[in-house]
C-alpha cells in the first residue's frame, strides 16, 4: 500500500472512532453541539494518525492509540476554536465552514474550547491504559500545552504579528505552537505500546522536527494556495503580517527550511528498524511534497 | 480556636504554598504573568480550604491536600478569567482590581485562562499521590468541569440572562457552575487521605449542598453589598438580569433557600464523627451568616 493509502486507512479508523464517541457522549448541551461541529469539520487528522503510526512502530496495534489520538485531536480543535476568535486571529473560515464563533457566537465558542480540554482529559483517563501510563500521558500533555507549549506559542504568535522578528524567534514559536503537540502524538503512541524509553524518545524527537516542517509547509501553502483548496482563509499571514519562515526567508528559503526540518525528522529514526518507521519516513517526505 | 481562626490558618498555609509554587514555576511568559496576577489577587480561598478540611476530616494532614487545593484554585481562577471576558459577563473589576482582560488585553486573558487548566493538570500529576489516586482526581475533575459541570453551567448562566427561568433551571445552573467544583474539593481532600468510599461520598455530598448555599449567598450579597465590600461590581445581577434565586424568590425567599441548602450540607455529615466534620458544620453556618 502506498503512503496515502496507509494514511487514509488510519484516518478512516479514527473518524469512525470519533463518530462512535460523539454518538455515545452526546448531551443536550449547546457547548457539546459547538465542539462536535468543530471536531467533525474534517481536517487531515494528521495528529491521531501519527499517534497510531507511532504505536505501530513501537509494536502495538493502531487501535490501541485511538483514545490518545482522540484526546490530541480534541486539544488541537480547542486550540483552533480559540485561535480563530476575534481577539486572536479573527478568522471566519475553517475547514471550509464558518468558524465556531461565527456559527455559535463568541461566548459559546470560548466555552466550547474550554470544555474540549476537559473532554480530552476525560478520554485519556477512561482509556484502557495502566494508571501510570495515564499519569505519564496527562503529565506530558500538560507540559506540551501550557506555558512551555501550545498556549504559550499561540500567545507569542499573536504578539509577534506586525513586528520584525528574527528567524530564531520564529523557530521558537513554531516549536511551542505546533511541534510540541506533534511531539506528544508520537510520545503517546509509543508510550501506550511499550516501555522502551529510548524508542519513545526517538519517536518523540521525530515528532518535534516533523512539527517544525508541518508548520513551515502550512505557512508556505498559505501563500501558494487559494482558500478553497485550503478550506481556510488563504493569504492571511501576509495580510496580518504573521511571523513565519516565509516572511523572513522568502518562499525558496522557506522550502529549504522545511526540507531541512524533514531531513532531521527522518534522521531521528536512524537506528530504529521495522516497517513502522519506514512509514513514518515516507510520511515526512509526502508532507513536504505538498509545499514544493 | 473559633471557625474564622481555623479558616484563616488554612488560608495562610495555602497562600504560602501558592507563593512558593509561583516563585518556582515562574517563566518569562506574558501568559504566566497574567494568570499569576489573577491567582494572586487574593480571594477567600474557600475551595482549597475546604479540600484541606476534608482531608483532615478523613484522617489526613491539611498540607497533604495542598496540591489538590492548588489545582482547584487554578481551575476556579481560569473560570473567573473567562467569565469576566466581554463576550461573557463583561466585568471590569474582580477582587478589587481590574479583571485579567482589562489589565492584559483579551487575547492574553483567553490564553491565560487556557494555560491555567493545563497548569492545574500539571500540579495534580506532580503531586505526591499514588498513580491511581491521580487518575481518580483527574477523572473527577474532568467530569465536574466539562459538559456536566462548570463550563456547561457557565454557558447556561450566560444563556439564561434576561430570560424568565423557573427555580429548577436556576438550581441546575447553580449545581453545574458552582456546586460541582465544591463537590470536587471535598472529594479530592478525602480521596488523597483515605480509601473510605462512603466517607468520601458523604463529604462530596456536603460539598454539593454547600456549593448551592455558597452561590445563593453570593447572589444575595450582590444585591445587599457595595462593590467596595465585594471587591467586584455589585448590583450586576439585576443590571444584567441574571438568573438567580434572588430574582425568582426575592431576598427573603433566597435567604430561606440558602438556609435550606446549608441544612442539607450539615445533614450530609450525619453519622460521621470527629472534630473535622464539626469544623465543616461550623463553616456552613458561618458562610450563611454573611447573607442574613
Amino acid at each position: 500500500m502506498d503512503i496515502s493509502g496507509v494514511i487514509t486507512a488510519r484516518k478512516a479508523l479514527f473518524d469512525e472512532y470519533l463518530d462512535r464517541y460523539l454518538g455515545e457522549a452526546r448531551t443536550a448541551s449547546g457547548i457539546f453541539e459547538a465542539f462536535a461541529y468543530s471536531l467533525q469539520a474534517g481536517g487531515k487528522r494528521i495528529r491521531p494518525v501519527l499517534a497510531m503510526l507511532a504505536c505501530e512502530a513501537a509494536g502495538g496495534g493502531a487501535a490501541h492509540a485511538l483514545p490518545a489520538g482522540l484526546a490530541v485531536e480534541m486539544i488541537h480543535t480547542f486550540s483552533l476554536i480559540h485561535d480563530d476568535l476575534p481577539a486572536l486571529d479573527n478568522d471566519d473560515l475553517r475547514r471550509g465552514r464558518p468558524t465556531c464563533h461565527r456559527r455559535f457566537g463568541e461566548a459559546t465558542a470560548i466555552l466550547a474550547g474550554d470544555a474540549l480540554i476537559f473532554q480530552a482529559l476525560s478520554v485519556l483517563c477512561a482509556a484502557p491504559y495502566p494508571a501510570q501510563v495515564k499519569v505519564d500521558l496527562c503529565t506530558f500533555l500538560a507540559e506540551v500545552c501550557g506555558t512551555n507549549g501550545l498556549v504559550q506559542g499561540e500567545h507569542e504568535d499573536v504578539m509577534a504579528e506586525g513586528r520584525d522578528v528574527p528567524l530564531d524567534t520564529i523557530e521558537g514559536i513554531y516549536g511551542r505552537k505546533t511541534s510540541r503537540l506533534f511531539e506528544f502524538c508520537l510520545y503517546a503512541g509509543a508510550r501506550v505500546a511499550c516501555e522502551d524509553a529510548a524508542l519513545t524518545r526517538a519517536l518523540a524527537l521525530y515528532g518535534t522536527h516533523l512539527g517544525h516542517a508541518f508548520q513551515a509547509i502550512d505557512d508556505i501553502l498559505d501563500v501558494t494556495s487559494d482558500s478553497r483548496t485550503l478550506g481556510k482563509s488563504a493569504g492571511k499571514d501576509i495580510a496580518q503580517s504573521k511571523a513565519t519562515v516565509v516572511k523572513v526567508l522568502g518562499l525558496d528559503g522557506a522550502r529549504s527550511w522545511a526540507q531541512n526540518a524533514t531531513d532531521r525528522a527522518v534522521q531521528a529514526l536512524d537506528g530504529i528498524g521495522g516497517q513502522g518507521t519506514h512509514t513514518l519516513r515516507e510520511i515526512a517526505r509526502w508532507m513536504l511534497e505538498r509545499a514544493m
